[in-house]
């Protein structure tokens, strides 16, 4: 895991030297009369979707949902998918259901795209568009660099559907290696290291880094970590968070940060215990985990590298494995 | 909350006796060219939003998204909703970030419906069309019979949008009753009495209770309680359940169930402690609370019951207050 995560700068770099590939498959989508988009995924890969669904819903104006595979797989249903763009997120690519549902999307009508890091899985073969994600093989269970090079792969595509020129992402693969060689998260990792449980928040663009970051922590620590949208925190869970409660908000910047003011005044009023993870231009008061400073849609691809750092390192000072937690697999099937 | 659980079934049927309206309101919407489904809303409400997504998906056989409020309040983007019917909704119909991204969609060219308890609410004045769900004025902070009465009127809306003749639903409000008089729960509240975290676990059509369980859970009882879609339990966050993890599996009955199998052979594995919630059409093995046989489309509103009243005497035997949860109001005011 600590050397996956240390590759992602050269695996970003090695998808950005292949952007052109993207554009092409941006070029194929915007020649069909796209209206709707249905993203299909599970695990770390449907937080890189969730990632999506904002980019789409605030670069593309795009009406955006994550599609319930159930719906097709469970209940087998016929769907009207004209006009649907669907993009199945997958590390691995080797899913039954995710396979199946996507089957099903594309005899409904929907035009398919498989996001995957393996050209030659079982999904890419069901699909119109292939988007390879170029991450290398990871051994790790817990994803890390596919998780990053799926984010930026998703980005790039939506950059390229929108028909902006790709400039804002220069800096990433620099800002990930300033992230993994400079964050901060020795005094986080001890003082998390007792902690049964424990909440992550983001809010737009930083809620699917709370997602992740939970997810992570779950895998590699065993920690009951709950991932929160700050509004939905307050409509309700904000009752069970108190001081034995450890509260990672990951701040946006911009905007989004705006709207989790008034849930961090709300947690430091219960007097959780708040870490923040969030960059320069980030006024949200609290202790906080740095890091370096990109556009606001972006900073997902930067904010995760700290807490795939707290889940690898909190990990080993309980004596755990993070390579292999306990009852996973590489590539899950689920029906 | 005892008062509002016990409430229920006259709540429902009085919404029942009043679905001409609800039959007019699809009417409206069936002149209309829908292709695509929004879904807008936060805490007990986004349960039954997301209720509404499975029945729409797999009954009606639309795409369908849940949106992201924060895409609109936060990042102000302008959105392609022709063709959209954007549901919002909401017992209070309330919050500012609701009402404003109501407002958007509207604009943007979606037809709105609000789904609310309140038709002078500030929501209900933004939409075209209103469905006032009928509940009666609910006072505990933790929402009971709204819940079950939003699940009721968005059923009855999409069966009428089908043209179904709304048959199935006759002898839900009896089976509710049943479901409050004879739901025995006092075991599972007496082992969960010193449990710090739960999981509770769902797939297709039981995945909302699992969602709508958890939060009252942490409402009352200040229990860390997450929520999981089968599927992606084994995707990652099962690695942190364990012995000293109670599991509750909300079996949906028919299909949904097949798909929980593996889930449950799983969880069992690892020495999880696991109770069902189920009627006897389910064959899931393990201790269970038995509820009695709806429809699997409808069982939603009966198998919420046992977790209302785990909630409710789980808090008491704890000493806490269920009707007043720490740091809760009833009108939650996000941005």
């Amino acid at each position: 895991m600590r050397a996956e995560i240390e590759e992602q700068p050269a695996a970003l770099q090695r998808l950005l030297d292949a952007r052109g590939d993207i554009a092409a498959i941006a070029e194929e989508v915007r020649r069909r009369d796209i209206r709707f988009v249905l993203l299909a995924a599970r695990g770390s890969s449907d937080h890189a979707a969730l990632y999506a669904k904002y980019l789409i819903e605030t670069v593309l104006g795009l009406p955006c949902g994550l599609a319930s595979m159930s719906s097709i797989t469970a209940y087998r249903t016929g769907q009207s998918y004209a006009g649907v763009l669907w993009v199945a997120v997958s590390q691995s690519g080797g899913s039954p259901d995710l396979r199946e549902a996507t089957r099903v999307a594309r005899d409904s009508g929907a035009l398919t795209l498989a996001v995957t890091n393996d050209p030659r899985s079982p999904l890419a073969a069901e699909t119109e568009l292939h988007l390879d994600i170029r991450a290398g093989v990871e051994r790790s269970v817990a994803a890390t660099k596919t998780y990053t090079n799926e984010l930026l792969a998703l980005w790039l595509f939506v950059d390229a559907l929108a028909g902006r020129d790709g400039s804002a992402v220069a800096g990433v693969p620099d800002a990930v290696a300033r992230a993994v060689r400079d964050s901060d998260v020795e005094e986080v990792v001890s003082r998390y290291r007792f902690a049964e449980r424990l909440v992550t928040v983001g809010r737009g663009f930083s809620y699917p880094t709370a997602r992740e970051g939970a997810l992570k922590l779950m895998e590699t620590c065993h920690l009951a970590a709950s991932a929160f949208s700050g509004a939905d925190l307050l409509h309700g869970p904000v009752a069970h968070v108190d001081g034995a409660t450890p509260v990672m908000v990951i701040g946006p910047g911009g905007a989004g940060s705006q709207l989790l003011r008034p849930v961090v005044d709300a947690l430091v009023e219960r007097g959780a215990d708040v870490t923040l993870v969030r960059g320069s231009a980030d006024d949200l008061p609290g202790y906080a985990v740095q890091v370096p400073d990109v556009p606001e849609e972006l900073t997902p691809l930067v904010q995760i590298v700290p807490l795939q750092l707290i889940a690898l390192e909190l990990a080993l000072s309980k004596g755990l494995d993070p390579d292999r937690p306990s009852g996973l697999s590489k590539v899950t099937k689920t029906l």
